[in-house]
C-alpha cells in the first residue's frame, strides 16, 4: 500500500500511545516533553516532533506553545470518523443518518431508563433546562441539543454508545439544520418528557418518546414545506 | 484549545480536501504533485508536505514513494473512529460493542432484504462462500466476516450503515475473537440462512435470523466456558 511516509513516524506514534496507557493518562493531562521522550524511546527529536504532529492530526493529543502537550478531550475520536465529508450533502445523507438514529437512540434511551444513576438523571434534567433556555432565548442549540443526547446515551452505560451517539449527531449537522422553528416545540415536549421517563425508570416510555421526537424529525427532513 | 501546531498546515488540508471535492475524485484517483498543488495553493511546497502528511494521518490520503499521491480506498474513515484503543480492553467492552450490533444489525438486515439488487445478492453469496471456505480451510476468516457484514450493509442502500459496520466490527476485534471453533456452525447456517432470507426479499426472516447469529456471539462472550 505505499505508506511509506507513514510508516516513518508511525511506530513512534505507536509507543506514545503505548506510554500513555501505561500510565493511565486521563484526558487534559500533560505528557513528557519532547526532548524526554525523544530519550525514552531512543529517537530523534525530530522523529518525536513528527509523530506528535500525527497524534494531533488524529486528534490524540493537542498542543498548547508554551505549556506543553496534552492528551486530547476526547482522545482519538475522529472529527468526522464516518469520512462524511465525502459523502453528497443532500436530504438522502440527512434521511440514512436520521434513519441511524432511529434505529439506535430508542434502544439507548431505554437502556437508560434502565440504568440511570441520581447523578446521571440530574445531569440530564440540567442539560434539558439548558436547551429550553437557548431555545427560549432565540440561540442556536444545535451543539446543547447533541449534549442532551449524549447524556442519554451516557446514562445507559454502554461505553461504545456514549461516542457514537455525538459522532452521528455531528455527522447530522454537516448537512441539515433541525433546529427550525418548526421543530423546537417537539423539541421542548420531547426532551421534557423523556427526563420523565428516565426519572421514572420506565423504559418504554422512554424507547417511544425518543421514536416520536426522531419521527417528527424525519417527517420534516422528508417534507420541509408542508 | 492551542492548536497552534495544527493550525498552520491544517488550512492547507482543508483546501486540499476542497479540490478533491471540488474534481469529484474517487478512491484510488491520483493527485496533482506538490509542486502543482503549492503553485495551485500559493504556498510553500513544505507546507503542502505537511498538509499531505496530516491527511495521510487522517487516512484521506496515501502516498506511493516514486508513484504520487492518491485518495484513500475508504478516504477518512479512521483506524479507530471511536477512539476505543483508550477504552479498557476487557469483556465488558466486547459487550457494550455486540449490544451495538444487536441493535443495529438486525434492522440493516431487514432494509437489505427490502432493497438489495440482484448483483448485491451475487455479491453476498461470493462473500458467504468465501467465509464458508476460509472456515473450512481452518484459515483465519474474521476480515472475511467483516467483509460479508458489510456486504449486507452496503445492500441495505442506507449510505452511513455501509461505513458504520466495518467501523463496529474491527473495534471489535481490537478485544475479543468471535471466531472460535463453537462459533463456526452458528457462523456457517447462519450467514447460509441470511442470504436466503435477503435473496427472498424477507426482512423479518433477514431480521430474526441476524439477531439469532448475534445472540449466540453475546452467549459466548458471557460464558465462554459453558
Amino acid at each position: 500500500m505505499g505508506n511509506d511516509i507513514k510508516s516513518l513516524s508511525a511506530a513512534v506514534e505507536e509507543r506514545i500511545i503505548q506510554i500513555i496507557k501505561e500510565n493511565e493518562l486521563q484526558p487534559g493531562d500533560r505528557l513528557d516533553t519532547e526532548m524526554e521522550l525523544a530519550r525514552r524511546l531512543g529517537v530523534g527529536r525530530g522523529t518525536v516532533r513528527e509523530a506528535i504532529k500525527g497524534l494531533v492530526s488524529r486528534n490524540i493529543l493537542v498542543v498548547r506553545q508554551g505549556s506543553g502537550t496534552f492528551l486530547a478531550p476526547r482522545p482519538g475520536v475522529a472529527d468526522d470518523p464516518l469520512g462524511l465529508t465525502f459523502a453528497k450533502q443532500d436530504r438522502r445523507l440527512a434521511l440514512d443518518l436520521l434513519d441511524v438514529r432511529l434505529i439506535l437512540e430508542p434502544e439507548i434511551a431505554a437502556m437508560a431508563a434502565d440504568r440511570a444513576t441520581e447523578q446521571e438523571i440530574r445531569r440530564l434534567e440540567g442539560q434539558c433546562a439548558k436547551v429550553e433556555r437557548f431555545i427560549r432565548g432565540e440561540r442556536p442549540y444545535q451543539q446543547e441539543d447533541v449534549e442532551f443526547h449524549r447524556c442519554i446515551a451516557l446514562a445507559s452505560h454502554n461505553q461504545v454508545v456514549g461516542t457514537l451517539v455525538p459522532v452521528i449527531h455531528s455527522s447530522a449537522s454537516l448537512n441539515i439544520d433541525l433546529t427550525r422553528n418548526e421543530l423546537k416545540e417537539n423539541t421542548l415536549r420531547c426532551h421534557r418528557e423523556l427526563v420523565n421517563a428516565i426519572r421514572r425508570h420506565d423504559p418504554q416510555g422512554a424507547r417511544y418518546t425518543m421514536i416520536l421526537h426522531l419521527a417528527e424529525n424525519r417527517r420534516y427532513i422528508q417534507a420541509p414545506e408542508e
